[in-house]
């Protein structure tokens, strides 16, 4: 296990400090492609070729059907479904309150307007695989789905070794209100939930992370054929600390992101040599003994321990890395947060540990990476509703701006537009 | 001048109905691809040579200089400026009142969330040239921006003949607030915002319409580079009449959208076949007067009336579409109005033309096209603002939910998630 310490870069060298693992996507991209336009053409039938080509199993039917999710909950741990109704409650509270409420304005007698949020219609979510699939991300999409008020919501999700289904993902499925589940993984579940399939809905926006040949064929696909959540890169975490702070905290908050994958990024930002040097012994020591430490080894060769000069410094320097994650545990945490205008979700002192975000503390887990927290949020209640304006003038409303819409129209060349105005108030030829 | 009547269709010919021109942009995309290689690696350079090579024009300074600015300001005509006041006055107010508001739940004793609405930090906008330029645009995309308090709002825009941008279009951002203001076009003035230049800042958000090679660079660098507002496809209309509707009226609204370009769409869906005749004659009288007609002959082809039973098939048709604008003429508009789901902007009852959204109403004409509207706001103030969550657990709060983010962490696979918390609840390696 080793982790570089930068002492005192200076502002020159930040950008540097700030690149995220880049991967080159370009061989991906072609098979990519391949995928959509057959499943695009073949439908189901495409579907299941693919699935049996790719990972090695036929699904009988791609539909999850009731007795299959029902039998789930009874392998499902008491421990665990308590743990889901307990983060359900939070992550709700915190959801509902994000309720957009409807804007009017009059902005002059007779021209009112109104802004209106509606739920989006159709909404598929997408559940990674793997030994251990990541089932609180099936909690942290479908909840917030279904009090904006989406009418269905599907999920696709990989069979494991041999088609089945883990059954904490599908329990939490179920819980959270799910409306159907299907048997489809890869880019060809995002595939076909963009185009629609026999079993499976288009839908109008897909969520969810996944491996690179799901985070491109959302990105194809995104840019041409439906929406989605966000762009997509390795997750990430940024800890900012003072001398007050406990290593071994900010060592254990590291390390829970560097065990997420390879590609994951831990830097820890503290005001002194001794804290840097506390903190990567603390790192050597835990890692000793996770299970996951084969990938912590590989994801801390991309991180890094960098001692800055003041409060002022960490502050600019999350700012400028717009972390998906940031902790800051100073003894002082708001002093920077109030300033913190780049990140994903932000948790505060001591015992604001990343996982309680991960998990159960009420705000989501899906947030921007790669730096795209500059222009992104992280899922909310917003991104599974749209806002439509309305407008309704009377004769007299229109009469007020008729002069100013005519002036602007013929002098954008459109007199059309100016037209529509001039037979409404008996003008248009006159 | 021909427009197709659709006579009764039954619900399964209704989504033929919808479907909107889609054009093939392979070679756009290849010639696009280059551009934005070539302005990423020369900058400046390659930004000025590329506007010779397309343009015929060199722009002797990107940076559009504060007495060129100062000088437009002479050239606009004293009626348009009035305009510009007016229509600046009701987008503010509207937008103003968009502003979102901070969210704060305490989900358990001890376990407190926020949301926090934060500006976009640097904003681009694009305007496109033409005999006639869009310089409402500019206030359309200016305004909320300034209004959400994004701090450094750019324009670009290319030169028209020879190099010389239109004085409305210089004035109006100006007026609007506009920090810099660069001669520069099509896919290269995308290409610089989202890289940054020598001269041009790279910007965190694309804003604005444009020609198909600047919606090709936007779609490419919105997938990996840099956010951009939204899909662009061709201008829409759909007009929604009962027999009291005044024909006129209608076939001047179809003809202020069918001006726009010959790929637009202009759709009347009426709920008689003399409505119909009665729309299409006067569509047929008023082309006659358009300087345009052109333009609007060719756009009518993709164009049609559509006779259908009740105002609840009117409702339906609508939502299927999911028009950019919606024009509800009916007696009772608000039927319908209430029940709508996916629209940009819609405009109720006689008086409310789609140019004085287009221009002064105080609603936001930059909205999703080609069927987006499933997914997507038009721009609103949401559009320059991300939403930051914030988290803080006391030592009690994080207990109380401690044993929760272990149980899923655990199931998860990811022991250091659960280390996180049992070392602060001292319970690591116990």
């Amino acid at each position: 296990m080793d982790i570089r310490i930068i002492d005192k870069p200076k502002r020159g060298e930040w950008k540097s400090l700030c690149q995220r693992c880049v991967d080159d996507n370009t061989v991906i991209e072609q098979r990519v492609r391949a995928i959509i336009s057959e499943v695009k053409d073949g439908g189901d039938t495409a579907l299941k070729q693919i699935t049996q080509r790719i990972d090695g199993y036929a699904p009988q039917s791609i539909r999850v059907d009731e007795a299959t999710i029902a039998a789930a909950s009874a392998q499902v741990s008491d421990k665990v479904k308590k743990a889901l109704e307990l983060a359900k409650a939070n992550i709700e509270a915190f959801h509902k309150a994000q309720m957009p409420r409807p804007v009017m304005t009059e902005n002059m007698p007779g021209v009112k307007c109104w802004q209106k949020p509606v739920p989006i219609s159709t909404i598929g979510l997408y559940i990674p695989g793997g030994s251990a699939p990541l089932f609180s991300t099936v909690l942290m999409l479908a909840l917030p789905a279904k009090i904006a008020g989406c009418k269905r919501v599907v999920m696709c999700t990989p069979g494991q070794r041999g088609g089945k289904i883990s059954p904490e993902v599908l329990y939490a499925a179920h819980l959270c209100g799910v409306d159907e589940i299907f048997m489809a993984g890869g880019a060809q579940a995002i595939a076909a939930m963009a185009y629609g399939t026999e079993s499976i809905p288009k839908v109008d926006k897909i969520f969810g992370p996944g491996n690179r040949y799901v985070t491109v064929a959302k990105q194809i696909l995104g840019a041409e054929e439906v929406a989605i959540d966000m762009p997509a890169g390795p997750s990430e975490v940024m800890v900012l600390t003072d001398d007050t702070a406990n290593a071994d905290y900010a060592a254990a908050d590291l390390l829970s992101q560097a065990e997420h994958g390879p590609d994951s990024q831990a830097i820890l930002a503290c005001l002194s040599l001794d804290f840097a040097n506390k903190a990567k012994e603390a790192l050597l020591e835990q890692t000793q003994l996770l299970p996951r430490k084969d990938i912590v080894e590989k994801s801390l060769k991309n991180s890094c321990i960098v001692v800055l000069e003041s409060i002022e410094e960490l502050t600019d320097f999350a700012n400028l890395y717009a972390p998906e994650h940031l902790i800051i545990n100073t003894a002082q945490p708001w002093d920077i947060a109030d300033n913190i205008t780049a990140a994903g979700s932000v948790f505060i002192g001591s015992y604001s540990c990343e996982s309680a975000g991960d998990y159960a503390s009420g705000t989501n887990h899906t947030l921007p990476t790669s730096g795209w927290a500059t222009a992104y949020s992280g899922v909310n209640l917003d991104s599974f509703m749209r806002k439509i304006t309305y407008q309704e003038l009377s004769c007299e409303g229109l009469e007020s701006i008729s002069e100013a819409i005519v002036a602007m129209a013929e002098a954008e060349g459109l007199d059309a537009h100016a037209n529509a105005v001039k037979i409404r108030m008996g003008k248009l030829g006159k």
